[in-house]
């Protein structure tokens, strides 16, 4: 299938050979798949026993369905994820990210974090739950874990809203990068939240 | 919006006056609208502050996308959830569910429940969440949560595949129904888990 973007969704079963993996790896390095790699680092962590995380479906807008060729969808449309990408659990506890690419590389600019994730996050917080921001630096090649606090307080300040660099190297945590996870976020997990 | 089984989605904020509410719930009472429920009663916790819990959207395989027009979908179809339908957060604890309706009055068949349903479930169960099923047995007008321990080994027994109704009598808690929310699943949810 093709996403939106055009980029094929590459399960790691279907990843045979090392050649193929460094492959993803470098496109990941150019920062064009920071999805593709939490995909392939949840598959790892679902089947190392580490956590169990998902990504949510597209949430997609159903106007035409025809029932003659068995429910085939002939008219719809993607519609704004109001939660965000991805959730589950780690540790008994529950998880809750969205994860975003950058070209700056002095800020994360909020433009499209929408107000109805910010609300998520907020409740999500409020609810006990673990909740954060994967940001890929695409240019530094640095992905960076961040507190969803500090996007929400960045968030509501108004004026420009972006979040400086600075703020990801004093306050969040860098993820190691890797061939298997390709993101060892989970353990920016355990250090920020579990430790 | 349609869902495949034809009916339509009425958000709560939709629901202008007790006589539409009482419509609802009469539909309810025929064991017609679980989904319907449920999606009430999370947006009842959400704006209570009591839990966050969200339907995952329907995983929709897509097949062409005219980009000519705005990205709109006109070749598509419905894939089957490999998860369960409901997620969230209580109490900061990871909560996992599936919901499903019973014409039977002897037993829940197990017939309609993947096995990748199952597998998640024992995986939710393994990294510390709560999972559980919400069973309506429509005719008798009783909904039970049944923690999904027993759901596995009565899937896992092999045979018939099918609960008999007194394991909901015995090890379930039947929820209570009431305007809003429509159905207090979350008391269930304290009385099995968090007492």
């Amino acid at each position: 299938m093709k996403y939106p973007n055009g980029k094929k969704y590459v399960k790691s079963s279907e990843v045979k050979t090392v050649k193929e993996h460094r492959s993803l790896l470098s496109a990941a390095n150019r920062g064009m798949s920071l999805e593709e790699d939490i995909n392939l680092s949840n598959e790892y962590y679902r089947d190392m026993g580490i956590a169990l995380i998902n990504k949510r479906p597209t949430p997609i807008n159903i106007v035409k369905v025809d029932y003659s060729r068995g429910a085939r969808i002939t008219d719809a449309y993607f519609e704004k994820q109001s939660t965000t990408d991805y959730n589950g659990v780690y540790k008994g506890k529950y998880i809750d990210f969205e994860a975003k690419n950058t070209k700056s590389e002095t800020s994360f600019p909020l433009g499209n974090i929408s107000e109805h994730q910010i609300i998520h996050l907020k409740n999500v917080i409020k609810h006990g739950g673990v909740a954060f921001f994967i940001i890929c630096f695409q240019i530094k090649n640095e992905v960076y874990l961040l507190d969803a606090s500090f996007v929400i307080k960045f968030y509501e300040i108004g004026g420009r809203k972006s979040i400086p660099y600075n703020v990801f190297k004093e306050k969040g945590v860098l993820i190691k990068q890797d061939y298997t996870p390709r993101l060892h976020y989970i353990d920016a997990v355990e250090t920020l939240y579990f430790k």
